[in-house]
């Protein structure tokens, strides 16, 4: 989970376009919300959501963890995930993110997880994963890849509420034996 | 469904932060991709994938769609839905645009599609909905907001194909009793 975008944005303060500045006002456009607006051109910049995207790997019993080596929460537990970039969709971006911060080689499997984190403007959204080995080879983001079975989850040291609730969710449906897809809301 | 952010997104030319022109580079933080980054103060400017949210809203047998009275794709039908805003979730997001676009008060029901479209940068999440009445009060993005049952559908002026794909599961899944969550990528 790379940390490009800070959690509060900071504001837009010249056009991308010409390089102006701008003001925040509601546009005449019909528009009900302020957006940055250049002063110079007229050019009116959106900011939106972002998604995270990323696998919930799973070899027979256990889960993988990946401990991450960045900031923010460095040294805590989380599942592999990251920003959704262009040019791809929810599911490449997860398979890469499993790459990049694990090392790990899945086939993916469905959605599991859909959550909200409005306050932080993203959605977060997991696919189950199944994991072709228990070799893995961790990226520089993350310190160590590593499978746990669900009483050695680090329920303390999970990094992020969202990887939290998507790892109480796949325990519990493994318990069902019904795995469904989840939207919830972290407020 | 706003048109705020054009399907192929203009580049960066100019610094968010001070105004300096960007140039397009692989950043030196173990990023891979190119970024627009500041001559001047090195910003880092990411650009991600947008999402638009909306609704199935259903009257009985019929579903409700919206003419749209903008471009692109004016005259044509869609679902009521647009860009996710900061602030709100998916949900909530889906319920504002279909106030917005069509004056319908709805519950929400479960997420019934998400669809990648790679190729514009965008993921589009679509909630069924049961309407609360027949009466609409379509905003000004909307020609006319009108109910539609299945031998109804005006499938030649369908406005996205994301709409259609999700009409298409929905009148499939209404034949079968049981309604899924559909992930589909638009290529
Ligand atoms: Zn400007
Ligand atoms: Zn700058």
């Amino acid at each position: 989970m790379k940390t490009g975008a800070p959690p509060r944005r900071p504001p837009i303060r010249h056009c991308r376009e010409c390089g102006a500045p701008t003001a925040y006002r509601v546009p005449d456009d019909g528009d009900t919300r302020q957006r940055a607006i250049c002063s110079a051109c007229g050019t009116i910049h959106y900011e939106n959501p972002l998604n995270v995207v990323g696998t919930l790997p799973v070899l027979g019993e256990r889960v993988l963890l990946c401990q991450r080596n960045i900031e923010p929460r460095w040294g805590k537990w989380t599942l592999p995930a990251g920003f959704m970039e262009l040019e791809e969709t929810t599911a490449q971006g997860a398979l890469r993110e499993t790459d990049e911060e694990a090392g790990a080689q899945v086939t993916l499997g469905p959605l599991f997880s859909l959550l909200n984190v409005p306050s932080v403007g993203q959605v977060h959204l997991f696919y189950l994963a199944t994991l072709h080995s228990d070799r893995f080879n961790p990226g520089h983001e993350t310190i160590e890849a590593r499978l746990f079975s669900e009483d050695e989850i680090p329920w303390e040291q999970i990094a992020f509420r969202t990887v939290r609730a998507t790892l109480e969710r796949y325990f519990a449906d493994r318990r069902t034996g019904h795995f469904g897809v989840h939207c919830i809301d972290i407020v």
